[in-house]
């Protein structure tokens, strides 16, 4: 067993000794969720204020609103959720390269037949130049997109990974 | 502002007034990432032992590995994780429908132009009937993915939304 393993098991030996929640219900009680980074520095229900059972939390690389639309339209149509909050961040590591640069690295990394793999797949990793431009061009992805419903509110904002701090763009 | 949007401010207001972690570097200090779902019973800094900075944390509806790919890649690539953590959940949402479900209620609550735009997309929930298997499946799926080196630890687990405890399966 790894040491990332032992830390799990160490980790729920003390969460559940003193859990007390195992009667929330499975729909948000707040009915929000909230779509940030995978970034290490981000510890959403702490930074955002998420009680346990509150909003769904979705996170991948950068934050990105197409590549989760899949879980939105879950929280949404399944599980009740009408508004979301978009955060991304300073210091995203989608701001440092490029489609290229990636498939790039893959190439040297897992050679061609994993390059293959991403061509066949037309992987786009959705890296961007610009943050508060991205959280704004997220939010209108959303608010035009006919898979999310017209009455969901939907604000962006930026988490600061030097502060803590969480701002509103839009 | 919404009730949800003010709380967002409030917790920033009380996060960043005591915080101390603005040093972390971009890359997760230990070097792994954990998929977990998006479900709000789930808090995966406190029920998985992360500290702030540790490891990438990916989020998404049933932790589906597939979905969560495009993010993985990054990860590793990028970003250097070698060690996968993946953690599925007792009285997951993806267990209670099927695909058509899905459809249907789209077009219930959307309309039929919501409908075309799910079929264009070719849009597969992913749910699925099996916890344990679906635990297994994935963990094979990314051991198999020509994307994912061939030293990545890979386990996986499943969280007791009942009791806070994470217990593996492979």
């Amino acid at each position: 067993m790894s040491a990332i393993q032992k830390n799990v098991e160490a980790a729920s030996e003390k969460y559940s000794s003193s859990f007390t929640k195992g009667h929330l219900a499975l729909p948000p009680a707040k009915k929000y969720l909230v779509l940030t980074c995978m970034d290490a520095r981000i510890d959403p229900a702490q930074a955002f204020g998420i009680e346990l059972g509150d909003a769904h939390v979705i996170r991948n690389a950068g934050a990105s609103a197409p590549d989760a639309l899949r879980s939105i339209i879950i929280s949404e149509q399944l599980l009740g959720t009408h508004e979301i909050v978009l955060v991304k961040h300073t210091g995203c590591g989608m701001l440092t390269f490029s489609n290229s640069d990636a498939y790039g690295l893959v190439e040297t990394n897992l050679g061609s037949e994993a390059v293959d793999e991403l061509k066949t797949r037309n992987l786009d990793f959705l890296p961007f130049s610009d943050l508060e431009e991205e959280v704004k061009k997220d939010v209108k992805y959303l608010q035009d997109a006919k898979l999310v419903p017209n009455n969901v509110a939907i604000s962006g904002w930026i988490y600061e990974v030097e502060t803590g701090k969480t701002r509103r763009v839009v």
